[in-house]
């Protein structure tokens, strides 16, 4: 009898399910679900105009994966359900929504279909910047300790600005919400029929700390007095830690997916920390990367630690009894596209297509010829501000070095280069606040499809680079957390450290870095930081000034 | 009976004559001759190999242009050609040429026409660097007072380096050559049979100074004991002002032009000094900038003065009795075309094709709807180094405020914005060193071309902006001075200020500041200011630690 897992990847765009064997790890089936509704950003789905920087998703989509992927990896591989002993889901965060206490989403109800409030808010729904900005006056006034451990400052991403917004925007969705809760959370509930909330999200998307628990509620309250006690009406305190069994698949749950009653469900996860154990991390000292449009870098350490500039510093954040740490990178992937659809030549897509290659090929194989600092240029960046370690939106990109003969695949090498700086700016922030970083992990789209940016990547910060083992990083860590769940008699594991040494998968390629091409960084790293400095720290707030009288200049149009 | 005068235009790759009526300014014909030979960049006419930065020309060409623009020019007007009162030519700068006493080109004797050291070394010709380095170094360690009129530095474009290379690489040429001639002095013997030299390219060209003459002996023997007596071996002492009658047009040159015989000839000019007078400017305050693919900027004033990051100040050097200043911006059409060779979409050509206008004119239309400061955008101009009022040739670009959202008609509006805020540098380092410019004048191609960059122009120095009113400014002003040479009593004028007044000619439209623009091309250009005094100034010296980066990258090759 052999013993599986599935786990349930849910994206921006689509949800995925893997399932592999617990016993080796393979990927035996997988199946991609995309969200009929998409992302809504324009409308509802009566029509309804969305104003700008909205971004809504119907729950009714997150339904349709479990429907539709779970029946179709049991079906390819073949696997008998009862021989699927656990279940794990992680999704995007902070991706949250009103529901009922029977957790029906109040989008659901024919009285708020109308009501842009009542739908799921994105991750990336920025409608609640000025809820953030307030809040974070109020907490900074008011002298918040949590303050420091994201940073000094709450994204409006998050759920309180985001929940503030309902209550401001919309008073009877706030009214009729019973809860308020992570998507992450909410998939899990329909699995198994109870609430539970993980302590990945509560921790870095809601405030909460598990030694001080939430901001009391005086804070809530000098927020809006009707905030008062939105812990206790709409939160809750009870968080449990990841790798905790959520409970298991009910009758109902069975009957949408084709899994047996009984399956035990872990607690829900959020996509990049997911990724932690799923290339063998297991402790302190072993920082992930996860690459793509934007890059998440996620560390563990016994410590808890302030370090200014992270996104958050977490208790069973991304493995249970460590601290987790969150920094980031706003413009990674987006970073090379930009360059590609605004300052491409013509005559590079005609020769790539006599070629028969993709632009991107097109490039590296002009790119990865060049030696470090033989283009003559430095890149700060910034093109989508910076998420860590200056924390600041309003920063924006700089480059240096151009001349006359300066050759688009030079600029594209130095944007790429340019974010291998940025990543080992974070890295040396944690060393100087006392976190080690010892070993260096990828994973996301570029660490699979990219070996001359993770050769840079090597080189600039100096360390070995290990790719994930598998392209479905979060989707393969979620099924660890599902074999966690089920624990170690019922064919699983009893800790997600132990899935973590049996399961967790890097490929075999390492990229090492080149010693003279390291010490060519190491001078061109010295330069980025003092620039980074210069514009990021105050002494030029150019960057910023130009951002204010852009401003000024489209008001006036 | 009609006064006409013509004037010729030696540029880089062909030479062009305009007839004009002295009384009105009429241009009457023009006729335009491509040099056979063009720039001699790769190989000699034998197929010999040239080493890289050479760049040669052949002196029979511009016979040719003589031979057939001139009864060109005769034959379109049906004007009368003893009617013809003056002829002036103004030439590239510093285009030089070794030639026996009788002013035979040594590349024209059977000996030397293998020999690239005896052929015309054309204004760009790079490859006597080390000589003008040494150059540098000597005359700063001996303390030469001269040096400063140069903004202390001498180019190695200029004259002594070149005929430096010419000793060293060839002493049979250096033995062979009885004179070291600017083709500006060399054109004019041709038609008139008498070897003179002019104020302005022996002033900026060869360190000649009015009052203090050439460096002395001892200079010439500390750079190599055989060119002690340079200057009375190869040059000459006898330096005429501008304006100047050199001689008269031989019955040689009149049979190969179609002129008669006998009639005045002004002495050699610069192509960019020789537009001063044609848009009128007869006194100080008034800076022409010549702007094509570089710009040059020329001011006339009663004082001397030692104007740090200037390119020179010449007695008589633009118009007699004033002191002549030059400056320069190394890059400004070069800076747009780099761009659109390099960073422009495929998308923006297929655009403006579908559009039927050219690439300029597509990206203009986008750009020009921009105001001032709304791209967040703000570049400095060093795509090709600096050559005022820092000189230095190690400053490359920089550019800052990208963000994802950045379009290429913003950077492209930037790059202009950047090479308008150079000028205005120019001009503001002039006035804290004690020179008025209290109007300015444009020529050159851009200011004939494009009025969306030429009111960028006016916004960002806040002064109004006139435009050259011909198309062909060296060409009219070389026809002006050549009036000047005839004199008043022959229908011409006794001083190029009596012909500025009657004949120089600037368009109708002048481009006005906008207030609203300029007040915030203000507080961009002390952006720019700042930066550039941060990275051109030593506070920050990254650019030129880039850039040694990228020899020693490319040494290791």
């Amino acid at each position: 009898m052999g013993r599986y897992a599935i786990g349930l990847d849910y994206g921006t765009l689509s949800g995925r399910a893997v399932l592999i064997d617990v016993a080796t790890g393979e990927e035996l089936a997988s199946s991609v679900y995309e969200y009929p509704h998409g992302v809504m950003d324009e409308a509802l789905p009566n029509g309804a105009k969305l104003p700008p920087d909205w971004a809504l998703q119907h729950p009714s989509d997150y339904i349709g994966v479990l429907a539709n992927t779970i029946p179709a990896v049991l079906k390819e591989s073949g696997v008998n359900p009862c021989d699927v002993i656990g279940v794990g889901a992680d999704f995007t965060a902070c991706t949250v929504l009103p529901v009922k206490a029977d957790g029906t989403p109040l989008c659901f109800l024919p009285e708020f279909e109308g009501e842009p409030n009542a739908y799921v808010k994105l991750w990336k729904h920025h409608a609640a910047q000025d809820k953030a900005t307030r809040l974070n006056e109020i907490a900074a006034s008011r002298g918040e300790k949590w303050l420091g451990n994201y940073g000094g400052k709450i994204s409006s991403e998050w759920a309180i600005p985001k929940l503030w917004q309902v209550l401001d925007e919309a008073p009877q969705v706030y009214a009729a919400a019973d809860r308020w809760i992570e998507a992450a959370d909410w998939i899990i509930w329909q699995l198994t029929g109870v609430e539970t909330r993980n302590s990945c999200t509560a921790g870095y998307k809601a405030i909460w700390n598990k030694n001080a628990g939430y901001p009391d509620d005086a804070f809530f309250k000098a927020l809006d007095p009707r905030m008062e006690h939105v812990v206790d009406e709409k939160l809750s305190r009870t968080i449990l830690p990841l790798g905790s069994r959520a409970g298991v698949i009910t009758e109902a749950a069975a009957s949408l997916t084709g899994l047996c009653p009984g399956t035990p469900v872990a607690v829900g996860n959020v996509d990049a920390h997911v990724c932690v154990p799923a290339v063998g991390i297991d402790g302190p000292g072993k920082m992930l990367a996860i690459m793509g449009t934007s890059t998440c870098h996620i560390m563990v350490d016994e410590k808890e630690l302030q370090v200014p500039g992270m996104c958050g510093v977490v208790a069973d954040g991304v493995l249970p009894g460590y601290y987790g740490y969150e920094a980031g990178q706003s413009c990674v992937g987006d970073h090379f596209a930009w360059f590609i659809d605004n300052c491409l030549p013509a005559s590079y897509y005609e020769q790539a297509k006599a070629q028969g290659i993709n632009i991107h090929q097109f490039l590296r194989q002009k790119a990865q010829v060049q030696r470090p600092g033989e283009s003559g240029l430095l890149a700060l960046d910034w093109w989508n501000g910076n998420r860590s370690v200056l924390v600041d939106a309003d920063l924006s990109g700089v480059m240096l070095g151009m001349t006359l003969q300066t050759k688009p695949e030079e600029i594209y090498r130095a944007l790429i280069e340019a974010t291998a700086y940025g990543t080992r700016m974070i890295i040396e922030n944690y060393r100087e606040h006392g976190l080690a970083v010892e070993e260096f992990y990828a994973s996301g789209g570029i660490s699979q499809k990219d070996p001359m940016t993770m050769q840079i990547y090597a080189d600039v910060i100096n360390m070995p680079v290990r790719i994930a083992g598998s392209a479905q990083g979060p989707a393969y860590g979620s099924a660890m957390f599902g074999a966690v769940a089920a624990g170690k008699a019922a064919g699983g594991f009893d800790t997600i450290f132990d899935a973590a040494r049996a399961l967790g998968r890097v490929k075999d390629t390492v990229y090492t870095p080149n010693p003279e091409n390291a010490a060519i960084y190491d001078k061109l790293f010295a330069e980025y930081r003092t620039l980074h400095d210069y514009f990021g720290r105050g002494e030029n707030n150019v960057l910023k000034r130009l951002k204010a009288l852009k401003a000024q200049s489209k008001g006036n149009a």
